[in-house]
């Protein structure tokens, strides 16, 4: 197989922009990936497009890329729409490795954008909604409820939540983990604090604003023990990788894709996260890598909240199942920890535009190998881990992705 | 680059099944395709699933894939979920193909699956409309009404006319085509007449029914010179195909991909059919094969009108511009003539379920090259070409494919 390198990174601003369409941010991420490539639009030889939510929200399907990116000068490089709810960009990203690989593309443009700032939050929760399976909706919110009883909130807990359908699934996982593992509000609490300090140091974050545990926990419930600040927010924005087969411009900022490895969830026993899919996945990716988590400097993980930080950082290897809360009280997982989890500030603080969420947490691992990162900068990260998961089957997540990157 | 071959195909068949959900459609052909290829679930390494109006018809975003193939016994192998309008099973098949020649996978399945017929017609006219670039959809109205001012139709034309967006479209296209090359109404007819009569050999079809041609000139008309029988239908269905990087089961019956190209449509000056994207497409396909369109023996190409057949017959490098018409007029692109155009009735007769089309196409070709067509079969076919297109950008398709199969 052939190697694949990243060679061009790009990033708009993660926030709620009302005035700039998707156009605009996909363009500003494309043209930032190709000028750090010092690349023109015709040497891209394919383009991979990641969005999530434009069909539901603006009525535009099928040809999201080739609208977003009319005119821009790719010329009739083909465009390959892909979704895969929270997953997308990075399953645009393990597209553009293969091809890559496969010899038939030399150059080729993984582009994540999403537009979700609307003044219908009613068309913003449909587009949510799509990425469970809704036909058997009804089975799995049942799975859920039982997942979540063995830990009770607060009576006054319940009445406070307001109705978010993910938010509900994200907090039926993690009382499950807490009543199996003993890991507690407070823990989440520290992760969210960690988060929210890390994106004070990231100019494209959408929230720059520290908050002390005790402030975290302190704020409106989402959905018991999830409150506010452990939780991604609604964004706008969009980011890039020029993937090729040779490092371009100046070779010593080229990034190595060591492994990309891309798994679906099966239903599986709730109870056994030695299941999970996420797991699989991260082995599979250090074994193709032929490196294993303790290689690893530096990790971004799809922390949607704050418990699934804590959930991957057991799933992806780096600490035994139950041991992640505790791990995060010790600060293990900050910048200058043993290993630093979501420097960017992660989904909680950077925000999370769906379809770009993968890309951005890939442009965060180049900026820090290449030593970029400026006061996030975990310093000598020479291996970084990317970890991004979209969509609900039963009780596991409908696509995984573990990437491996290693700089020049 | 390594090879890649066809090593199962399986198709529903098309037409309006309003008891069938995705699901079903997609299992059956899904199943069709491994039992074809003697191959266990379990052997297929990844899935990249096409569909285009499940998220504006059902509200299935995200992981349409991952939620029709559910418990299907794919376990962890990643669902990739790809749009590009039409042309969504050919993008699925190309990218199977590349996957599969990268080396990271042996054994790629593309699906395909459309479930179209629904109670409510304008949420199935939004889906269509997705196709299009929607934020530049006036400017586009306009350049086709340009393009169409050219030939004037009858006074009765306009007002029997219903709504329909991709019609009116093909119709503008069509009088361009007539007022530049001499092409008629009657010669659309034929080519309709011709399909209709294919088809009533093929099972899978969604009509079964021959026309005349002058039934089909005095036909309801659709967007002058359109009438019905020249149109692509509504169609619900699902075709799939397994690539592998070698032949499985009976040797003899792999098919090999000779060429898979994809290309996207740039604006262009609508009066160039030269620079017409799909022209392009063949020649590079051809190039890559190393084959000229006179090795070609059979070809399903994209007539979601019959209009689309005479056009492609010469993009595709098989007519000179302007002697689409006159040749199927002289009989030279039915079955038993030169170079028969879609043997299986094409989409006009066959069916068009949007994100199965493509892998439809396949199938057919497939079935001919392995000379188990039955009554429909075109004799000796050992080169297969099919064609298939999607959305709008300017007056160019969004996405054409072009691939070349050879028997073993």
């Amino acid at each position: 197989m052939r190697e694949a390198w990243i060679v061009g990174a790009g990033m708009t601003a993660f926030g709620r922009f009302p005035s700039r369409p998707l156009r605009d941010l996909a363009g500003e991420a494309a043209r930032a990936a190709l000028a750090d490539a010092e690349a023109a639009p015709e040497r891209v030889q394919a383009i991979i497009f990641a969005n999530a939510t434009q069909g539901a929200l603006e009525g535009q399907h099928g040809i999201r890329g080739q609208a977003a990116l009319d005119g821009f000068g790719f010329g009739n490089a083909p465009v390959i729409n892909v979704e895969n709810a929270c997953a997308s960009a990075s399953t645009a990203l393990h597209l553009a490795q293969t091809l890559v690989a496969s010899g038939a593309y030399d150059c080729v443009l993984a582009l994540g954008a999403e537009k979700m700032a609307t003044p219908d939050p009613a068309a913003a929760m449909a587009a949510f909604e799509g990425s469970w399976d809704l036909s058997r909706r009804a089975e799995t919110i049942a799975s859920l409820a039982a997942m979540g009883r063995d830990v009770t909130p607060p009576p006054e807990a319940e009445a406070a939540a307001p109705h978010s359908v993910f938010m509900d699934v994200y907090a039926a996982f993690c009382r499950h983990h807490m009543a199996k593992f003993g890991t507690t509000q407070r823990q989440m609490a520290v992760v969210s604090a960690k988060n929210h300090a890390h994106s004070v140091a990231n100019p494209r974050a959408q929230y720059r604003r520290p908050f002390t545990i005790d402030e975290v926990l302190a704020a409106r419930l989402v959905a018991w023990p999830l409150t506010l600040p452990m939780c991604s927010p609604i964004s706008d924005g969009a980011a890039a990788a020029l993937v090729c087969a040779q490092p371009l411009g100046q070779a010593s900022r080229a990034v190595r894709i060591r492994a990309s490895v891309l798994m679906s969830g099966e239903r599986r026993d709730p109870d056994r996260l030695e299941d999970h899919v996420a797991r699989k996945a991260a082995r599979r990716a250090h074994e193709l890598a032929g490196l294993g988590p303790e290689d690893v400097d530096v990790v971004e993980c799809h922390d949607a909240t704050a418990f699934g930080e804590i959930l991957q950082s057991e799933m992806l290897g780096f600490f035994p199942l139950g041991e992640g809360g505790p791990a995060a009280e010790r600060g293990e997982t900050r910048i200058g920890g043993r290993i630093p989890f979501n420097p960017s500030g992660g989904l909680e603080s950077k925000g999370h535009p769906i379809g770009a969420t993968g890309l951005g947490q890939v442009f965060e691992i180049v900026s820090q190998l290449r030593g970029e990162a400026g006061a996030r900068q975990v310093e000598g990260a020479r291996i970084g881990l990317v970890e991004n998961g979209g969509g609900l089957r039963g009780v596991e997540e409908a696509a995984v992705a573990v990437t491996l990157l290693e700089r020049a």
